[in-house]
């Protein structure tokens, strides 16, 4: 392993008076916890919490920003333009570091949510949009996107406006070949067993191949893994994978 | 007039297709620009072209965070916890604030909208929580409140918190003799005759007595005007006073 | 006991991925269900789900509208006018109706949440408006209010629209010597102690005294006791009440 | 001209302070009202007063259920499931519906808005939740779709569910070959000439031919003409319109 592989973790996704996720357990088994800004979870005191909880741990702050879409949790397809991307993203970046100022830290990254997520791999237009947003809220702001096996278009599309790219891949999903993710529809599109999770995780974290959905090998150059936190099992995972990194 | 009095006039108040206000045309006219934040009025597509256009003419950016209530347009009262209030208005101040840096500037100010701007008047924990949300974003960010024949109490816990005051007066609204503005139910509440407007303007521009409702003396200190600039009988009223403090 | 006294519970209180109650286990223990509308929570597949649940159960199904104020979850006071609360009830009111008719069946009553319950206690024109929307939705549609030591009010409000009352007690709250709820604010607001509940519980249902917050004897006329289902605790307790008034 | 052709036209789709349209002018010269529910446009009170109006002046009132969008107007896709668009077109039309009872009258038909009217075109699943929807409401309560060369797909799927179905024509829309709405990137999408759009309406209320977008023959059967009076000059069309149909 050349560069420690970070863990990154979807949280803060509670609003109101409805909960969701164990942040407290989870927060600190991770490196990176990505924070939902309003948009598809969070309330402003729900961000406020969950931000001086990341601070608490040393956890870095990455912004969670996704379409306007409370009841559909930020993942149905929205037809939005570039134009309202890009100000959707700035608005929840903004709105995310204002808690970390008042927490005494700031922003590291962003990762966008849900369908926007998806989104970015088959638009340009949204992708640069949302690197706009990072370059235009803070020059080096880094921006997670999917590890693929040639991520050269989302390199040259960074490049343009001068953005970093991080990179995370999963070790609970199966991917394809070219190292999109299998469609949640097929069967085998997410693993279960807790020792192929972390088989396939040390792999990526050692940048080694690992077996894609029809068994031929995969590589990926990754940064982070997105883990799970929100029950029992995912924490209990979650907890054998920090182990395992922290002693590689 | 020792120092040069400024006029402030609520923006960017158009939410989605819904249009509102002239502010193409008021914006040249004012030194400060209000901003809605999302709550009660713009989404974030408005806020990046109002925040551009206030950039544009050199006008000063206050953040105008309310309650959480387009429907009412942040007009109702609604009984949010101080802890919720400090919250909202750190949320609705940091997405504002990444407009502005995307367009090369940043917040100048914060005035709270409807609703919430009254509350403060009568609660000190939810000043004291707005205070504390001005703070936290940033020292030194100026919070607008009105001014008062006494502004002790506000003084007193904006110096807490270490948090700058701007006051604000109204040329065209009737004041008891507390300073505080007669309420909208009264007949005589708000001044139509734009003769009146220029002359109550020019006195507190002097920081001169005027005649409060009852038509005894009142004398406020204000570092600024609040003005109106939505159709073409306050816009001509905007532009008059406009010639006129440039002229003094 | 003259009339079989009826149970009623708040439900489909989820809210898109977030879900709140237990209301699979508790349905089958009530007579009445107060259904979430859209505005405090409850979604339209939500409020379609949980119909069908209470349909299958032949529980008689309430609308419970609210103040719009998901984050708040209708529990913060809003300054909304009559006119306001009239048709913000009515549109409730008529969503909810829509999934009854799907269903094959129809609203029972309107009970109003939170916040809005709340103010009807002191405010005769928000009853009033609520009582109009109850009637105009439909003749003999009832609402359901708190039983007091004396509802002379609420039946002479209700009687100038024709709107028949049914009257609520609750069995796990402290009263005051006029039928009121204690304020949560007190310690002793909420009884904890299931024995002291079902004690209470079977004294309003015989319509006998039991002790105020005070320990002087209170007695109410109440056509139903608001119960919690919620979480395993008041389930069990929910179903030894079932079962002592079915048994009684 | 076999049976007279009606006029409809999209209202009630102002929010909360803001204001669009001219309902009041316009209202008169319809025959039926499509009314926004709270999804895309309308509050509680603006369905009210709406309602009110259309009720005053005899006019059949349309449901206009959309995507739950309120800063894109409903204009943007979203990626909704059919269960979701069949239980959100309930709520929208229950909603509505509350309003028509409490002024004495009752929902004529259901014209779905913006973008999820696009959906309908291509998606047979969504069409049928629509459809399912309206018969789950009230047996009989029609559906409006748009007239095409060839509707015999619409007639398929609503004699399923036996939704009458009403068939709507645009005088001022240019047309493909097969009856679709030529895409409004396309420069001559849109009539511009008031002659122009007089002999389209005229045409189609004798279901006569009138040249499509390529000057080709296009003969469509129509229910009814959807018609715009939001601003002086479409409200000048709209009078003419209304006088040529009256006295044809």
């Amino acid at each position: 392993m050349n560069k420690r592989i970070l863990l990154n973790c979807d949280m803060g996704e509670s609003f109101g008076v409805w909960s969701m996720g164990d942040d407290a357990h989870a927060m600190p088994l991770v490196d990176q916890a990505n924070l939902a800004c309003g948009f598809h979870a969070a309330d402003p005191l729900t961000m406020q919490r969950t931000v001086a909880l990341a601070a608490q741990h040393g956890v870095a702050i990455g912004a969670h920003p996704a379409y306007p879409d409370l009841v559909g949790f930020g993942r149905r397809h929205m037809a939005c333009s570039a134009e309202e991307v890009r100000a959707m993203v700035l608005y929840q970046i903004g709105a995310l570091e204002a808690f970390c100022r008042a927490a005494g830290t700031q922003l590291a990254y962003v990762k966008p949510h849900g369908a926007l997520y998806n989104d970015l791999v088959r638009n340009d237009a949204l992708l640069a949009a949302v690197l706009q947003a990072c370059a235009a809220f803070r020059p080096g702001l880094p921006l997670m996107v999917l590890a693929l096996a040639d991520n050269r278009r989302e390199q040259r599309l960074a490049a343009a406006v001068g953005v970093p790219l991080l990179f995370e891949a999963f070790a609970d999903r199966a991917y394809l070949a070219d190292g999109q993710l299998a469609p949640r529809r097929l069967a085998a599109a997410v693993h279960h067993d807790p020792e192929r999770i972390l088989q396939q995780a040390l792999a990526i974290a050692r940048a080694e191949p690992f077996p894609d959905l029809d068994g031929a090998p995969l590589q990926l150059r990754a940064d982070s893994l997105c883990v799970h936190g929100d029950n029992a099992e995912s924490l209990a995972v979650l907890r054998r994978l920090r182990a395992m990194l922290d002693a590689a």
